[in-house]
């Protein structure tokens, strides 16, 4: 996997540089809302959703020039939830990425407004002007991306993972938590970035389906598991946290060795489902492992 | 302005159908989620920005059902701002349309996730299918939307106005705040209505612009003015807020009756800037001369 991390690598330099060039410049008015945009949105994160944009556009056989305002598009929007989800009426957390939340760094309003400008400008980069690519295609993307995002996919997932802290929810009542709240975006990420090439063919589209809700799961199992395992300062951001707050985790369901097992059962599903696009999907393959791999 | 009156209504009541089309069912899950979206979008509003979206579409020539996503769309960022903006961290109200503000009948988290949902259903509506209208239209009109609500467009105005309160500013500062806070979403109601029909021509589009900048000033100042003289229960909201918050208003630099002369000039203004197009445009006409006389 020598490669893949400098593939990895590759892909969050450019996303630093692209997300630097998508965001308003400091010196443009509103200032301090410029300022704490490019705070949240800039200088780390694993840009897991970018990734799997490049992956999946490489396995339709797009330019990786055309995938970079998907994968912007994408990682706004989970930078813009990350922003929302900290705040004190929500998961009230003060550490993340390593670094002082929004509404701590600034105040509530400002990641308030961070947040809800970031949604929007996810937008208007997926609509900017971008040859080779017909309006058809950019709007079914437009609108992927506002269903990914709203109250049937992330958005959603919010309002119930909120609703359900405190109760036990049963394994099929986590899963539609996470398909909603992580996996509706992850999905788009892939669908985005393979649209990105052009219109997708029924069967391909499925398989990107299958794979992409495959690994969004995994990708929160093993998140519950290093949540649990991991200490704050390796991971970044409050350890242990979803445990103390009464939130329903896999590890409330099973052992982290069971946990383990099934992230990997997942992660097997997810590679048989791009076995069809052969030799491209070697990136998707990758990452597939990397998430059960991976230490933070 | 007897026939203006039916016609508001009529854009009023088609409104409400078509919000309650838009927006998920609340048997849908998450319902808490949904119920709380409707609570916002239905059931009120003077629904001026879709008034000026059809009048627009008139104007250029489109059919009122190829206007209508328009229409709900910026309705749709219009109730997101609003339910943002009376959070605590914000403006801090509990009165809107005559009812408890979101926070106060549910709570501030689910506040803040309908303000979420509610922008991503905006884009989500602009993008669904709609014959006659080329891809390329469509993605500049999402584009052009995005840019209206993000940090150069209406929530940048709001991170301006919150840095004012308490300060004292020119009428040029004033202005350059309310161009952006509301001014950009009229300004993007006017021309996605128009763009509804198709391509616009660059000096039909300037004037359209030109019309929108007058109208969404004079609409400012008369709001200011009405904050002033009018009670609460007239207005549907809490009347005297902006003056109690040290908030700069057009008041706080003009008398009242300079004001209403101010809104009058700006009014004949924009009447002028679509006197281009001919008898289409007597809708567009009427809102403006309406948002002078209006009492709230």
């Amino acid at each position: 996997m020598a490669d893949f991390a400098a593939w990895s690598r590759a892909v969050q330099t450019r996303m630093e540089s692209a997300l630097d060039r998508a965001l308003p410049a400091e010196s443009l008015a509103p200032q301090g809302l410029h300022a704490a945009m490019r705070y949240v949105a800039l200088g780390g994160g694993k840009r897991v959703r970018p990734m799997l944009a490049f992956a999946a556009g490489e396995a339709a056989g797009a330019d990786a020039d055309h995938v970079e305002p998907a994968a912007c598009a994408v990682e706004l929007i989970h930078v813009y939830s990350l922003t929302h989800d900290d705040l004190p009426c929500m998961d009230d957390d003060d550490l993340r990425r390593g670094k002082p939340t929004c509404h701590v760094r600034f105040d509530e309003a400002t990641a308030l407004l961070v947040g809800d400008a970031l949604q929007s400008l996810a937008f208007d980069v997926l609509a900017r002007p971008l040859p080779g690519l017909y309006g058809e295609t950019r709007v079914e993307m437009l609108g992927l991306l506002a269903r990914a995002s709203g109250s049937r996919g992330m958005a959603g997932g919010q309002a119930v993972d909120l609703d359900s802290t405190g109760k036990t929810l049963d394994l099929a009542e986590l899963e539609f938590m996470h398909i909603h709240k992580t996996g509706a975006l992850i999905q788009a990420a892939v669908l985005l970035g393979a649209l990105s090439a052009g219109p997708l063919a029924a069967d391909a589209r499925a398989g990107l389906e299958r794979y992409a809700r495959c690994v969004g799961l995994a990708f929160q199992v093993m998140d519950d598991v290093l949540d649990a395992e991991t200490d704050t300062a390796t991971l970044g951001k409050t350890a242990g946290k979803d445990a103390a707050q009464g939130k329903a985790t896999y590890l409330t369901l099973m052992s982290a060795r069971d946990a383990r097992g099934y992230a990997a059962e997942l992660i097997a599903d997810a590679e048989r489902a791009i076995e069809p696009f052969g030799p491209a999907a070697r990136r998707l393959s990758e990452i597939a492992r990397f998430i059960v791999e991976r230490r933070y």
